[in-house]
């Protein structure tokens, strides 16, 4: 394809992009696709002969399309958002465009050093302290995914710890990725022990966390990784990261911290509460703009209080790769900050949304989610056929309906009917999760595109629903 | 941003980059920036209030476009290529502005259908076996880089090898990024044995390999995987996969083969030999389409003959991403093909590209780069003053400088100035290795843009500035 060409068909897309995020509530929010329906609907065999770039745009709306679970709907409730923006698709399209590969420093030093800049300027912005900057012991990097930087955090943790039978401390609420990278880094789902949270809030307990480092020691183990979590998952609740803090110092155990989804909420003022801790005893905080800071995934900053443990745990220097750069000790080459050698520029795309949006922009995005919440959370706890967890101090509510005369069996099939008949009716799409023994639904607002009107709507959709299935010949369940 | 703002500046972005294709040589190969150049012309702060879109593109070209080594141009020869095309950033850029997240079928059922089939288009391409399709027991997944996937690789392997101490076996050339998962798996750098090569072509000695596994076997050892490769990093040596696939089978050891540069020759027939004994003997295979297929960072697809090991080492399903599609069995859901959870829309860029070129398209690039090499090799060849690898299969060529009355020091030290004089020029970027003892200069045609007045500028400098190196008074070294 000749620049030329690229000019006219990247038009085009552009275009393309443009109508469908305009028209994009005329889509079922999720896909309503049945198993093998796309696969189904493309050719069994690759093409023999180059075919125009339209036939691919043809097959976007007639194949594609169809099978898209529209996560930039304004009525994409489910999960978590992975956000994208119009600043962040054009910085992520000019990454594509220069095509270069930021492994080391010397193979394109402006793709290191932009993305030291911007880790710098979004540690500036959350208020994270000084020492996790670039210019200090510590730093940030860009890595795939929260899961990516799991995987790193445990890697220096161990690097630290040194030899011995490592042991890695979690609560019931802490992200999966954690389990999978204790798998993933031979440690063992075994070695990870699931500390009590409390009752109501779903808290990590720091002192049965103590008791268990304590127990651990006393058996030989080596407590290597403590997480924390700021938001978790299933209901954003927060753990209390200065008690595990000092719990960790106490036993020299790493914290990682694993702010994914809430921690960006930090560039207002208002919702630094959920750091507290974090800058005196957080060895590594991750937190993903790909989620809820407008930028397209993948983007998730990793910031360490020192590095070092990291870089000898995942350098390796083959002769190809040798060059005056690097042996200055002068440059970051990033490669040995992460598990892949390559490394796409992901820098362009969150500069381009922090400049787009500045400070302001980015804390009204996020003051303006977590005030549509509120008033969705309103809107249940002021109605008797629903239960609102109290705690939502972001933009995610759980929220559970309440289904008179029925078993808690019964009760959770019916919660499932009506997020199902919610889903399927592709007004809007929200997830589930289970607290407290209960099915539990989840209405997560983070799209820039989501304004009050939708909450509403989703709000009069989901009594409806449940209406419907309330008064439904038991039956016929 | 508004759609119609994305329209207006999507324009502008897009005729920046075809204008940045149109030109790219007018830019010196390598960046020719000092450390810390471009963080210094950075502000330190990031802006309270929004900037306009202008601002940003004008960053990119007053401070970004100086520290950029320009992968796209066509005197690139470093490395291996980082391939990109108009097609893939088309198809990279239809993903960013659809946004959606990939991790489970039902997040976007048809961001795990097009990635089915492309990935079984690409098998097709590259005559890989039946059993690699993800209609047996098999299947192919897009992961970031051949490091992630020998990651995955070395877990299905650990996986199937069941409990023991576990033994990996590479070759002295093989990709560094296998010792790299053996830390990060927790197998250990000390649990990788090196195997023989010939001394000649480089290759993996089976005989020797099959010694170091019937040693470890009587150590108590458990042989867990073994890795072969087509076009080692730095020199594109084939091991004998059939052979080695022999030894595996016979001692039940897991046979990855990382073909992650060369593995894409194969579009065309002339260059399936590479391949002989995958079909036969492979467990997994990967080749990087973001190398030499056209296909912008990142894209490396991995191939398993039974996928159920992998999935059974990486699947974790807490109750949030329970749903029923992933419970009826029906659907693929790629989050336990890979490390991290999430998942960008990876294969429209795959798809774009075999749509535009179609398999001939394809198998034209792979030639004449080939070609091309071939034409740089045969100059070598024909002057004294070099030394020719004869082993240059692919489109890469190793050659060295011959420094007649120095000692091997003197003559390394004399190859690497030739070699920084060259990329200082920023007429043409190449880099190293070292063979047999010595620095040897490594050519590596892959830019869809490198014509042959490309290959021989670059010949005819590297002759005229070996004379100058030469002709320096020896003092001045």
């Amino acid at each position: 394809m000749t620049p030329e060409e690229f000019r006219a068909h990247g038009k085009q897309v552009v275009d393309w992009i443009a109508d469908y995020l305009a028209s994009v509530e005329e889509h079922p929010v999720r896909a309503q696709v049945s198993p093998g329906e796309v696969r189904a609907a493309l050719p069994e065999h690759p093409p023999e002969q180059g075919e125009p770039f339209d036939a691919v745009l043809a097959d976007l709306d007639r194949v594609v399309l169809p099978g898209i679970t529209h996560w930039q709907h304004p009525s994409f409730f489910a999960y978590f958002p992975a956000n994208t923006s119009g600043p962040a698709v054009l910085g992520d399209l000019l990454s594509s465009g220069l095509g270069v590969q930021g492994m080391l420093w010397a193979t394109s030093p402006a793709c290191t050093e932009l993305e030291t800049v911007v880790v710098d300027w979004l540690a500036e912005l959350l208020d994270l302290p000084a020492r996790f900057r670039t210019d200090e012991r510590g730093g940030g990097v860009i890595q795939d995914s929260a899961s990516g930087a799991a995987v790193v955090a445990v890697l220096a943790a161990r690097q630290r710890a040194g030899e011995g039978r490592h042991r890695m401390y979690v609560s019931s609420q802490t992200h999966s990725s954690l389990e999978k990278a204790a798998r993933v880094t031979g440690v063992g789902a075994e070695n990870v022990r699931v500390v009590d949270v409390d009752p109501e809030t779903l808290a990590m307990d720091p002192e049965h966390l103590d008791r268990l480092i304590t127990e651990d020691l006393a058996a030989g183990f080596v407590p290597m990784l403590v997480c924390a979590t700021i938001g978790t998952t299933s209901t954003t609740a927060v753990d209390p990261v200065r008690r595990i803090g000092e719990v960790c110092r106490d036993h020299g155990v790493w914290l990682h911290v694993d702010a994914a989804y809430a921690g960006v909420a930090a560039v207002c003022p208002e919702f630094r509460w959920c750091n507290d801790g974090v800058a005196e005893y957080a060895d590594s905080y991750v937190t993903d703009p790909h989620k809820w800071l407008l930028t397209n995934f993948d983007c998730s900053v990793l910031w360490l209080g020192d590095r070092t443990p990291m870089v000898e745990a995942l350098s390796i220097l083959p002769e190809y790769l040798r060059n005056a750069a690097s042996s200055s000790g002068e440059v970051i080459d990033y490669r040995d900050w992460q598990v892949p050698l390559g490394r796409r520029f992901r820098a362009l795309k969150l500069w381009s949304v922090i400049r787009w949006y500045g400070a302001e922009g980015l804390r009204a995005h996020v003051r303006r989610c977590v005030e549509l919440a509120d008033g969705f959370a309103e809107s249940v706890a002021g109605d008797p056929r629903f239960e609102l967890d109290p705690h939502h101090p972001f933009g995610l509510v759980c929220f559970r309906p309440l289904w008179p005369e029925m078993s808690v069996a019964e009760s959770d099939a019916a919660t499932t009917e009506l997020m199902e008949r919610l889903n399927d009716s592709g007004e809007l799409f929200l997830s589930h999760t289970r607290v407290r023994g209960h099915v539990v639904l989840r209405l997560a607002v983070g799209s820039p595109a989501t304004e009050e009107k939708h909450v509403e709507a989703a709000w009069r959709r989901i009594a409806a629903e449940y209406d419907a299935v309330r008064d439904k010949p038991r039956q016929q369940r």
